[in-house]
C-alpha cells in the first residue's frame, strides 16, 4: 500500500516531508487538504476522523496514521535509511535536530495559520500587526540558526556536503522568510545554502507552486 | 568531564531534560539561569557566548553545546541506551516522537515567557489575556493527545509499562497546565498518567520545586 501524505501546498510542515520523501525516492502519494477552502478541509468530519487534531502534514502508512513532521523525517530516515538525513556522529546527529527543532519549535508554531487566527480572534490583530508578528519571529529563529552556522567551518551544506533533515527544515521555512518579506540579508549563509537545494530536483518537486493544490496568486 | 545542563526552574524544556538525565542516572551538574532576574540572566554576555540564542535549557557534553530539549533527550538515549526512552518499533518510536512534537511544537511555544513578553509588549496584552491564550493553547494541545491516547490500549504509562519521552514531556506540561489553571477534567487519562509519575524518585527530583534556583511563592 503506497503511503499517503496529506499536505496543504503551503504548508511549511508538509513541505518538509515532501522533500524528505523526494529525497530517499520514496513512492507515496500526495492527498491535498485546503486549510482555506470550504472553511478549512482539515475541519470536516472525514479528515477529523483520520486525524482528530485536524492538522497537516498527517502520514499513513499501512495501519500508522502520524502527525508531526519532525516524527515523520525520522521514521522515514529508520525505514529508508538510504540516502541519509541525519550523521552518523551522535554530536553531529544532534546539532542537526536542534537545527530542525529551532525552526519546528521556536519558530514555525508562531507563523503558523491557526496562531494567526488566534491572534486576530483575541486580540484584534490586522493585516500588518500579523505581519510584523511573523517577522519578528522569522527574524529571531533565523538570525539565531545564522549566528550558529558561523561557528561552524563552510561546507556545501549545512552539516556536510549533501542535504538532509536541516536542509528540509531551512528551505520551507526560507518560503516563508520570503513571503512574509523578511529581510534576508540578515541570514546570508541561510539564504545561500537554502538557494543551492532549491536548484535540486527533490526540493523543486517539492515546492509549493508545484502541488496539485497550489494556486495562482 | 560531567555533563552540564543549564537550566531554570519553572522552564518546561529544562525539566523534561532532568526527568530524562534521572530515568537514565546520569551524572551531571545543574546550573541555574534566572530568566528573570538580573533582567534575564540569558542575556548576560557570560550565557549567550555559551548560547547566541539566549534560551534554557542548553546541555554541555564536552565539545558539544547543545540546544533544543527533544534534541538532547535524542542525544542522551542514543548514547545511554538503559533504561530506553523510545520503544523499539518504528511506528511506535514514531508516535511518541509526534506525541512529545505536540507538546513541545504546538503548546509550548505559544505559552513561553519570550512569547507573553512580545503578546504585553506588541499586543498590550495584560495578565489576564495572557492567561486566556495560554489557557486556550494549553487545552485545545492537551485535549487532542487526550484523544489520541483514548484510541489506544489502556497501559500503565503512555506507550507502555515504562515512563519515557512522552513522559518526560507530559509532566512538565502538567505542571504548566495547573498553573495557568486549566481545566485538567478536559485530559483525564492524562493528568492520571502524569500523577503516576509524579510519584516516581527520578520525576520527583526534576521537580521545579527541587531546584537550586526554586523559589517559594
Amino acid at each position: 500500500m503506497t503511503l499517503k501524505l496529506h499536505s496543504y501546498w503551503r504548508s511549511s510542515a508538509s513541505y518538509r516531508v515532501r522533500i524528505a520523501l523526494n529525497l530517499k525516492g520514496i513512492a507515496h502519494e500526495i492527498i491535498p487538504v485546503h486549510l482555506l477552502r470550504d472553511g478549512g478541509q482539515q475541519h470536516s468530519l472525514e479528515y477529523r476522523a483520520l486525524n482528530p487534531q485536524g492538522r497537516v502534514p498527517l502520514m499513513v502508512d499501512g495501519d500508522l496514521r502520524l502527525t508531526q513532521s519532525l516524527a515523520m523525517l525520522e521514521y522515514l530516515e529508520a525505514l529508508h535509511p538510504v540516502p541519509a538525513l541525519l550523521p552518523t556522529d551522535e554530536a553531529q546527529r544532534a546539532l542537526v535536530r536542534a537545527f530542525c527543532l529551532t525552526i519546528a519549535a521556536d519558530i514555525q508554531p508562531l507563523q503558523n495559520l491557526s496562531t494567526l487566527a488566534y491572534l486576530g480572534e483575541y486580540f484584534s490583530a490586522g493585516e500588518d500587526e500579523k505581519a510584523v508578528w511573523l517577522r519578528h519571529w522569522i527574524e529571531v529563529g533565523l538570525v539565531a540558526l545564522e549566528d550558529q552556522q558561523a561557528q561552524r567551518p563552510l561546507q556545501t551544506f549545512l552539516f556536510g556536503n549533501q542535504p538532509g533533515m536541516a536542509e528540509c527544515c531551512l528551505v520551507p521555512q526560507m518560503y516563508a522568510a520570503r513571503r512574509f518579506r523578511c529581510d534576508l540579508k540578515k541570514f546570508p549563509r541561510l539564504a545561500e545554502v537554502s538557494s543551492r537545494c532549491e536548484a535540486l530536483p527533490a526540493f523543486t518537486a517539492a515546492h509549493p507552486d508545484q502541488q496539485p493544490d497550489a494556486e495562482t496568486r
